[in-house]
């Protein structure tokens, strides 16, 4: 099987490039510029019959799927049979439902354009799961829930999993498993118009360490309402991780500043993307 | 019949408006922004069975692709039945055959890209016409010489029509036929590895005002040497036309200021865009 990477994966191509033999692949040499009018050019250097692409679409993701595309192009052009497409971070993937009349569900259109050259999609933590059911081969969600176990095994002696809200629970439940510790969620309460009460249900956080597990953190808000709560509550250390860094300004910062640790996968090249799930993408 | 402008064609909306009840068309109203994130949104406020989407894909072509796409998605969610893109200026229309082995067809990937949602597709003036036939579709390749015709009618008197060289020759018949006038192109011979002669062919510009007609102009290089070429063999008024200005930078000036006058197509949005294909647009 041969690797192929797209820009959007230089972020990891050195631990790729170092893991792939010991999972028996090999990575390809692959040339990608832009040209000066803003077109991407991309040419593939090697040959074979089944490729794993890898290609997360963060910002600029519009450049990023359309340079997914031309890879597919150029991949079939050569001669290989069967694709493979690895997007850690997809893209659009919180459109996922016309919440207004008018909206399109755009990750859907977003899975058709990569259904047109790819036989096999992989993302990670999907914003919505049954959203794969519009890719048109086969489609799966990887949880990173072990990468996540493993990064933090040391530091949770006497600890605690939480997710934000009850939706993410089985997000926390999968890590909490792994590390044989107890699980549970914030539930969430609005109190007035503008302020919304959060209260770890059935368990007691007094001494805990405690790690929050989300799948995007943005504006970071949530996570630092939740680790005050713990603080006051007077739960030990606060570790927060989530999948997908897609943090807005100022929040790498911010979140840091109100927990013990902050760390994210490395779907996302971010300043904390400090756990890697190169070797889950491998053994695809 | 249902406009839908994307931003990709806000540079014409204006005339777009005015013209389109002249046509038997209704402009709808929609929504586009981009998220902080890098994300685009989109939404269309109206309905209809049938919807002509205008979308130019000039840097940022990939932006303006995703966002075509995601129009395609919004449309058929919302119920309508048939959809065609006017794409005035396809981009990666020149990424059309492998020089290199390991290159894609690009302009094959992008229709096929545009495929997924629209029924038919036209384009001004493409690159490669025969690329069409990579769109599922039905696809037209609509010629702009009648507005450029239009556009230089009073300035001919005693004209010629010239194209850059031989593979350009029919867009300049094109134009040439519709005013009545003389046609030829010029012939390139490599008379050094850095220099190529440019001769017309069999026609005397001596006294004569002289149009040429090209499908791209880009550094213009070629366009400045066919001018002064022109003067030298006492050529009257010389003008320069394309039909998409991909203008390099200083390009607009450095052509403006070899010739008597610089106009393109307005497929892109420059200061010389001065020819408009909106009623080519309406029609159909």
């Amino acid at each position: 099987m041969k690797v192929i990477l797209g820009s959007g994966a230089y972020h990891m191509a050195e631990e790729i490039k170092n893991k792939a033999e010991k999972f028996g692949k090999t990575v390809v040499e692959v040339e990608i510029k832009t040209f000066p009018d803003g077109e991407k050019y991309v040419r593939v250097l090697g040959d074979g019959e089944e490729a794993l692409v890898i290609q997360s679409t963060f910002n600029p993701q519009n450049e990023h799927l359309i340079e997914l595309l031309l890879l597919g192009d150029a991949l079939k052009e050569k001669g290989f049979k069967h694709l493979k497409a690895v997007v850690p971070y997809l893209a659009y993937s919180r459109q996922d439902r016309v919440t207004k009349k008018g909206e399109p569900i755009s990750v859907r259109a977003i899975m058709k354009m990569i259904g047109l050259y790819y036989d096999e999609l992989y993302v990670f933590d999907l914003h919505n799961p049954k959203t794969l059911e519009f890719f048109p081969g086969k489609a799966v969600n990887l949880s990173p829930a072990k990468a996540i176990a493993k990064y933090f095994e040391d530091n949770l002696d006497n600890g605690l999993v939480l997710a934000p809200d009850k939706g993410a629970l089985e997000r926390a439940k999968a890590v909490a498993d792994i590390l044989g510790l107890d699980f549970s969620y914030f539930e969430k309460k609005r109190i007035s118009p503008t302020e919304v009460q959060m209260t770890p249900v059935d368990v007691d956080v007094k001494g805990k360490n405690v790690l929050i597990v989300d799948d995007i953190i943005s504006t970071g808000g949530t996570m630092i309402k939740a680790a005050n709560i713990l603080r006051n509550m007077g739960a030990d250390k606060i570790f927060v991780v989530a999948t997908h860094g897609v943090f807005a300004e100022g929040a790498i910062e911010r979140v840091s500043a109100a927990v013990d640790e902050l760390a994210v996968i490395n779907t996302i090249p971010t300043p904390v993307s400090k756990i890697s799930i190169v070797e889950d993408i491998l053994g695809l």
